[in-house]
């Protein structure tokens, strides 16, 4: 489906205007938009939740009678008493876990009381005793034979799921190759840590049908997934999404605490709320996945990549959730950033007794870009080239099909990573010199990701439903989720431009009750903008093209010589006019009337992978470069980012002030991984539970960040735009890291970068 | 359009099933429902009115200064702080009165405060004095030349209406004829009482857009009234229609009190309510129009109507609400209840200081019909004819076109009558012979209505949107107002019917956020099975023919053999079928996916009257006949209806269970209008402001109900069903006051038929 017509640019309308957030920006500045947090229903329960306190067990006496004395406790569940079915991608994990406790995550038995207070103190009372078994929180000793087995049906902790890939060729030509060289890296656990904690509400409609207010970015899925876990009529569940106060990938699955408060209020028939304090928010989520990854490379003396081969070891947690999918997106970074003729990529995920692991914000492609241009840079020092150079040399322009079978139309590889040594002012070397104990380096990376939907799921549509009444207001209504992209404001640009109206006139119904909206597969992969982008244009046209042809029975003037300029109707060819409000008024009032309402439903024509794990899995693909100069205290080890260069050939930015914010906010939370954030257990557990122990950045280390597009436009994209809401994030811990070894020769190959790192490495150079 | 297509009965599925409220049925017996008086929102304030002291006067010091002193009351607003528009049909009413009040009701000053008891203590600190004016509380004194002016401006107090009709030839006819025979009759003012009071809540979206939540029944007329009146972009205004309990017509305007609501709303940012207590809802609502009827006929020797004239006096009240319009279905009583080849109407409305009023169910039939029909028994009687053969001589039957020009297709008027007269065992006179004091008698009365529709507005169009998801769930999103009349369970089933699939797939979203729905003119006028019904049977028959084209391909057999029963797509000519959802599943899960969602707006093929008031207003017209036996205590007066017979021609009903349901419900309303109720007036005010002293009828006065259908299908209502909502209550009190004379020879010509009068009666025929 070719969707981008040709225009001239005085045809694109509000298309790349940066707007301010017309959409949803007062509701959410002026403290109107109702989070969960804020959410309070007549008679509402709140529900705490007992977790296990061993990391491995077996539950061998549960006895909460003592807790029926209170007359603020309204019910007390555990698996034990419920039948409730397992949740999770592969089904493995138990909502109420009984008998066997797997992480202290596990959510052993809850209660819902009229006072949450009270009902937090009361758990003590609760008399738990478990039996310990051996546990294990290494992902790689997990897989020997003598590990302990976490789920013990399995016969292994070997995690049965597939996302290996191989061309074929990769061992002949590390054989033969001039040049290899091997490199391990580390991305620990980090929290995602949005602005708003966990929490849902469920309640019971007037219908008596059962409702989740809950933070979800995949609504529609979550439906059949929770009434699964109920063993409710689908027909008989519903999904509410408030205003969402940040996801970043974990609102992608279902929790077992959303599950818990439904069955309390199955039990109760009243409203329970279930909010996680941030302390929770910290100890009992879920976190990104951790990675260990081995990468090799082989290429010709003068710098031409000949081969790749990447081995992953993940630790999956307890369960399975979307994080060790992970592996998926970073085989395509494996296989996708730079032209590399034979690849290989091989993932193996564990179970441990640590919390599970979720896909976040780019989903497995930050980890491996940290550890691919971090090697792409030691291979560039190694071989004596420029790695700006280096990394030209492997890159393809145009058209190009990676090894894998995603195929990237118009690429502009190349010219990201040009344009952005450009504007860092890069000539070969860095152009600061030492000042004091401060040293300054830049350093560069690239990305390859998804940019037009990505078919993970069977589907990978969205329908979008357009109306326009009496006043001349039209509202959109759209499956997608908002969850603080921004993305709803895209989307009255891309609706007010093709239907000439003022983009004012344009309210977009979003989030809320999923039932009144079209389907919407989820907000994931960076895919909003384009497919539900799509759809809301191709809904506008549709209705432009209902407007226009009332207009021309009105006007007396042949369809083709109208079009909308202003909310007013107009002639190419002769002296007439008519308001789009006054000529809806005029098509419903009367006898034999019309309402407008045009629907579309727009999905992609890709692939998901194959058992070979090929496919072209999303209708566009984007390249990004970035540049970041950092300065090192070599007396502290302290790194500083001063300047971030971050240039995108993502199409047409529909808002570019939305467009730069999601870059900017990317490569902030990036800059956090690369420098300060890392979750520490302790035997499975997450001690680094505040804003005090796990540091995030704040305004103080902001560095300045120049964002640049290419003046590219996609072929399919709505007016020609490609999704970008993970590519700030992506490169930046990469470029980071390539910068202090450029500022001090210390490599770091483990994240994050912390003040110890850097004095060890700067302590082996002066040993070296 | 034709819309009804052939079907077996066997094709008929859910139509023509008596089931039970399968959509609202739950939510309202549970208590679920959350209705107005429920409502609840953070931070709301309650709303106080302080109305106008005398009926008529001009306000010459109001000083509300004392009540800045108390900390819960947030804002104080009279007529004289803030520019609001009027409201009103006519835009004749302030919504806070300044300087002058016209009645009692008046809104003089309202108080939002956090507390509402407290604010109504406060009321009285208020200093308000008046400077009396004479009032005016008849109608026919009002239009007196020397009458006060109740709106000096429109230098008389006759309501510039004209609702009036003639043929022509009336005088003639009457000069020449060989019996002529005139009455009056008096219908008074009564109340609406229906469970629900009055009230409405107001508040901010998250957006700042003002939302009302209202219990209106024409929400979509709403959006631009409210705007209007409180002056503000009705892009910015936005509708709320939670569950109503009860609205027979008073639904159909803007209150002053909801604009008030509004108004502090906007002055505190808070959201406000205002609820009518039941006194309040009795003292301060407008009632139903009252009215004077002369009415005088010809007929020929053999009892054949020659000339009809009817001269209607109403009293407006001190606004024009919609009570004044009732003249114009009055008009197509008298113009279209028997033939008659030469007929005039007549109204004159007069401004007076009493309550204003508003249509209620039948929106004046009910007044004109027990004219009208007591009229033609009275000349029965004068006559020497029998009552049910002088209706069967003038009684059409077939295509009918009346003096106004309203076209009536296959009218069964005729048969009605007929088949009342058989059910209530009519043998030309009554059967039950006296027991002591107690005299029976049997009395008839038949109706003409619209049931198609009634294009009042420019538009009487209606919109309906279908989606089916992934577990077969229907939903139909419909703009009709449900405010207890059951639609949305007859909606359902025509979804069901028409989609085939079991019924409780079906869901209908209704009321609530107006905006979320497609457009619909309002629920009055018996329209919405019609309407709303055919705009949801074409939706479904659009979705019907996307679903069945992609069975097409799936199952390999052409669209024209396949059909959907129980939920399976079937094949005519193979062995094959597959499951709808498993099909929407199919379709949705791959590839260039789709969602299916059908929208469908219907509109009738009817005029508005024209300025002679001529038009074909509806797309079909109804015909009823009621037969009441009634008991009357000679010695008491007292009348007890034993058994009611109410025969409809309204084409196929939908669900038989619901529309007896209207029928029986409209039967025991005009029953309570025939023999008790009437709002007593105290110069303007009412006083019998309460259930103790206004006496509906409960269960010790039910009749035994027999409710009829004749077996037609209409040939434009959807599966060939008509309106039926109001059909019950129009006829009844005729049939009731005619039983009386029948069984004493007492002719009532005011209600309602209290035991005084009935009691005078036969003393006057002792006397006489």
């Amino acid at each position: 489906m070719e969707l981008l017509e040709k225009r001239a640019t005085s045809e694109m309308g509000y298309v790349g205007k940066p707007l301010p957030r017309i959409v949803d920006g007062f509701e959410k500045v002026s403290g109107r938009a109702e989070y969960i947090f804020d959410m309070e229903l007549p008679g509402m329960l709140y529900g705490v939740i007992l977790r296990s306190e061993v990391p491995h067990g077996v539950i061998r006496e549960l006895d909460y009678s003592s807790l029926q004395k209170y007359d603020f406790v309204k019910a007390v569940i555990s698996g034990r008493d419920v039948e409730l079915g397992n949740i999770g991608p592969l089904r493995d994990q138990p909502v109420l876990k009984y008998p066997k406790v797997r992480s202290t995550l596990d959510e052993v038995l809850a209660v819902a009381a009229t006072d949450a207070d009270k009902a937090l103190r009361v758990l003590d009372e609760v008399r738990v005793s478990y039996e310990p078994l051996a546990p294990v929180f290494d992902p790689e000793e997990a897989l020997r034979p003598e590990a302990p087995l976490i789920h013990e049906e399995n016969g292994s902790n070997l995690v049965k799921l597939n996302f290996d890939f191989s061309s074929g060729g990769v061992d002949r030509v590390f054989e033969g190759a001039p040049y290899v060289r091997e490199d391990t890296y580390d991305v620990p656990r980090v929290a995602f840590a949005p602005m708003g904690t966990l929490g849902a509400i469920s309640y019971l409609d007037p219908s008596g049908n059962l409702v989740l207010a809950s933070n979800t970015q995949e609504p529609f899925q979550l439906k059949r997934e929770l009434a699964e876990a109920l063993r409710l009529n689908p027909q008989r569940v519903r999904v509410f999404q408030p205003y969402v106060g940040g996801n970043f990938g974990r609102g992608m699955d279902l929790y077992p605490f959303e599950v818990v408060a439904c069955a309390l209020t199955l039990r109760t028939r009243r409203p329970v709320k279930i909010l996680y304090t941030r302390t929770d928010d910290f100890r009992y989520s879920p976190t990104r996945q951790p990675a260990r990854i081995r990468l090799k490379s082989a290429t010709t003396k003068d710098g031409r990549l000949m081969a790749r081969r990447a081995e992953v070891a993940l630790d999956a947690g307890a369960y399975v959730s979307w994080g060790v999918f992970d592996a998926r997106v970073m085989a395509s970074t494996v296989t996708g950033l730079y032209r590399v003729g034979e690849v290989e990529f091989k993932a193996r995920a564990a179970y441990t007794n640590n919390p599970y692991t979720i896909n976040m914000r780019g989903a497995g492609n930050p980890q491996m870009t940290f550890a691919l241009e971090s090697h792409m840079d030691s291979m560039a020092h190694e071989l004596g080239i420029d790695p700006v150079e280096f990394r030209l040399i492997n890159a393809y322009e145009g058209d190009y099909t990676t090894p894998q079978g995603m195929k990237a139309k118009d690429a502009r590889l190349r010219s990201v990573i040009g344009r952005c040594a450009e504007l860092i002012g890069w000539r070969g070397v860095h152009s600061l010199e030492p000042k004091g104990s401060k040293r300054y380096g830049v350093g560069f990376a690239a990305l390859f990701h998804v940019g037009g939907g990505a078919r993970v799921y069977r589907t990978d549509g969205a329908g979008a439903l357009i109306k326009i009444d009496d006043f001349g207001t039209v509202t959109l209504y759209i499956g997608m989720s908002e969850m603080g992209q921004g993305t709803v404001n895209s989307l009255a640009q891309i609706v007010a431009t093709e239907l000439g109206v003022p983009v004012d006139w344009v309210r977009v119904e979003y989030n809320g009750d999923v039932e009144g909206r079209p389907w919407d597969t989820a907000t994931h992969a960076s895919r909003s903008t384009f497919v539900c982008g799509n759809a809301a244009l191709l809904a506008a046209r549709k209705l432009k093209r209902e407007l226009l042809r009332a207009a021309s029975k009105t006007l007396n003037v042949k369809t083709s010589e109208l079009y909308i300029e202003g909310g007013v109707v107009k002639s190419r060819s002769k002296e007439v006019e008519i308001a789009l409000d006054k000529l809806v008024r005029r098509t419903h009032f009367k006898d034999n009337g019309k309402v407008f309402i045009a629907y579309a439903y727009y999905d992609t024509k890709t692939e998901m992978l194959d058992s070979q794990n090929k496919g072209n899995i999303s209708a566009a693909y984007v390249n990004a470069a970035q540049a970041a100069l950092v300065e090192v205290d070599t007396e502290t080890g302290e790194v500083r980012v001063l300047r971030v260069v971050s240039v995108h050939d993502i199409g047409q930015p529909i808002n570019p002030l939305g467009v730069r914010g999601q870059i900017v906010g990317g490569v902030v939370q990036g800059l956090g991984h690369a420098l300060y954030e890392e979750l520490v257990l302790d035997r499975g557990s997450v001690v680094t539970a505040g804003f005090g122990d796990y540091e995030v950045p704040s305004v103080g280390e902001m560095p300045e960040i120049q964002v640049d597009f290419l003046p590219t436009k996609d072929r399919y994209g709505p007016f020609g735009a490609r999704g970008v809401a993970e590519n700030g994030i992506i490169p930046i811990a990469a470029a980071i890291a390539n910068a202090v070894y450029d500022a001090t020769g210390v490599r770091i190959t483990s994240l994050p970068i912390k003040r110890e790192r850097v004095l060890k490495g700067l302590l082996k150079d002066v040993g070296g």
